[in-house]
Parts: C-alpha cells; structure tokens; sequence
C-alpha cells in the first residue's frame, strides 16, 4: 500500500517538524464506489491521496448535464478537494469516487500552513495544479477541435485501458455524463459504431471488437 | 505609471536580496498591437507585468483555428510566457497583443530562483496560477453549457466594455479567432442579430443598438 512519502518526492526537503505534522495528521479513509466525495458546497475536504481506485473530477451544468475535468488514479493526488487553501479558484468541482477508493487525507488547514512557510512544498503544489491545469486544457482541445464520434472513440479506448478489458460495463448515460452530452447522443453514435462493425452493443455492455478501426477513427482531424 | 512593486503585494515580505534582484533585473518593454509575445517554439519569454494595453492568450488547432483563453489588461501579470518554470505545464499557448502594450518583463531564470527560496512568492505564484485556471473553466462552462449565440452575445457586450464605445471596429474573423469558430457562422448570427434589430452591420464595424435584448439574450440556458 502506498504510504504518505510516495506522495511527495520532496519530502527529504522538509524539515523533521513539517514531516511529523503531516504524519500527525494524515488520516486513512476508503469510500464505495459512487461516493461523492467534494463537492462545492461541502466543506474544505483536505488534500488527498490515492492509494488505490479511482476518482473522476467533473462539473455540472445549471440544468444537470455533466462532463468529467480528468480522472485521478493510484499514485495521483486529489488538490481541489482542498481547494479552499486557494482563494484565487473560483470555481465548483465536484469530485466523486469511479471505484472503491482508498485514500489519505491531509487536513486543509495543516497542509496549507506548512505550504506557507515551506518554499519546496508550495512548489511542489504548483507543479500538481500546472498537471490539472494541462489537463483541462488537453479538455479545451477536445471540445473544440476534434468531432463528437472522435472523442466518443477516445473515451472507449481509454476506458477499455483503464478497466483492461474490451468488453466495458458502463451504460450510455455515464458516457453522456463523462462526455458533457446527453444519453440520446451516445446511444446514436454507439449505434453508428456497431454498424460500422467497431462495437457490438448488448444490454449492458459494449464490447470493443475492432480496435484498430477505433483508434484510427480517433486520430481523424475534425 | 505602474511600477514592478504595484504587481506584488507581498512586496515587503520578499528579502532585500530578493527585491534587489528583482529590481536589477526588470526591464521595461513596449509592443505594438498584432505582436506575438509568446509562442510554444519561443523560447522562455519571462513574466510580463502588464503596465497598460491588452493581452490575448489563445490555442491554435492543427488546422489553424484559434480560441481565446483569456484576456490579460494593465495590472495582470502574464505567467503562462514563463511557464518553462512549471515543468508540468503541458500545452502550448500562443500571447500576442490586442492593443500597443506596455510591460515590464521578469527572466524565468531571475523568477524562478526566488520563487525556489520564498514561500511567499511560490505562494503568490500559485494564486496567480490559479486565477488563470478559473479564466479556463469558466471558457469550458460557456463552451459546454452556452448556444454559440449566447456566447456572442457575450462577446460583444465584453467587448464594449473593454473598448468603452458601443460601436465595435472587429472584423468577423477576429471575433471568430476568439471563439474558435468559422467566420462564416459569426457572419450568419451577426446577421441575425441585426434582423432581431439588436445590432446594426456596416463595413468593418458592429453598433450594438440594443444593448438590453443582447444581455437578456446572453443570460438564457442553452
């Protein structure tokens, strides 16, 4: 299991007593799958770090619709779910567990006095918002750039990488929610897929059958 | 005249050194309006403390369309032309000014060394980071949640108020280059704006004669 050093590749660079306060406090948690585990009205939740699941970060429109921001994995570390230690972020994230997950959790308040007095850890928390920043800007060029049957292809393949099988166990609606679409829209590109003889749909599943199609597909210029 | 302290407010809490160094390094510089001040092949250009004039930092596609990320007026600081600084900075984004700019430039190198040694500069750096992720997750919301119409109506109402005059001189295509559309769609809804009597066309202008029904207009869901 991941302990809190893997974390922070600077922690050699901080000093006995910041180490012991981050120690002190640090605190195990797990959740189900389908937790919400931030969300912008919820209190400043702290800094946390996977060990092991996944977590999807998305946010949703005046009238419900949803789209994923980037997904956080093992290893990765979850700072929005602090986002109070940040007054500049003037925006609503909702952050919400894909799989059981299994954390630490840094309180707030800790971790954001020790950013203030430690010039190593405040670094190291830009670099962790400069990697979401690219990846929300990695979004942008999505949206804007590439067809809705592209990224459609992208997020299965990606899916299909992440779960490691091609026979996927999701339902269009989730797709439509990590898509910022509606569920019609999937179901009739997913339809399109099967014709094309890239997918095959059953209730419940879609199995990837042709991966190379797939792929190719997903590099096309819109 | 804006001076290098204005752009810190926590000026007094960097060391003499620091200040120093900061001071016997800033240079002041001017560029004309259409200058590209920084591009992804450029090398590292530094922070850019924005005196007076105006900024734009957009995307480009890989055929050559553009959108407008944000939009950085006389007391922004420019950050993303020294992002060399933040290795996890991962996309390219092009600055160039919208108006004859005055600024005064920091080199990355001189930055990001004190930024290394003080908190409160790493600090403060990661505040202005985040005010630029919310300029972009605000551009997501209106790009997800916003019709095309709105988010023109949007433009042209921001646009007035940038320029202080109800009369715009932008040519479709500059507006199309902030909203990463074609030309042809921001012609074809400018018409139809001037037949709902909102806006009035004439060669290489826009009127906006009303300024009401185009802010009702804008604040309508999608």
């Amino acid at each position: 299991m991941l302990e809190l050093t893997d974390f922070f590749p600077i922690w050699d660079q901080l000093t006995t007593a910041q180490q012991k306060r981050l120690l002190d406090t640090v605190r195990p948690q797990s959740v189900n799958a389908g937790a919400t585990i931030h969300n912008g009205s919820m209190d400043c939740t702290g800094l946390l770090l996977i060990q092991s699941g996944q977590l999807r970060a998305f946010i949703t429109s005046p009238d419900g619709r949803e789209i994923t921001i980037y997904r956080l994995l093992d290893r990765d570390i979850c700072l929005f779910s602090a986002s109070c230690m940040i007054q500049s972020l003037q925006f609503d994230i909702t952050v919400e567990a894909e799989k059981n997950t299994q954390f630490l959790r840094i309180p707030s308040d800790v971790y954001k006095q020790i950013m203030e007095e430690s010039a190593v850890l405040a670094n190291y928390t830009n670099q962790l918002m400069a990697s979401r920043f690219s990846d929300v800007m990695w979004l942008v060029e999505q949206i804007m750039w590439k067809s809705f049957d592209q990224r459609l292809a992208s997020f299965l393949l990606e899916e299909a990488a992440l779960e490691n099988t091609l026979t996927l166990k999701i339902t269009h609606e989730a797709i439509a929610n990590h898509l910022g679409t509606a569920r019609e829209v999937v179901t009739r590109m997913l339809h399109y897929f099967q014709a094309e003889g890239m997918v095959k749909l059953t209730r419940g599943t879609i199995e990837i059958i042709d991966q190379v199609s797939l792929s190719r597909f997903e590099d096309v210029e819109k």
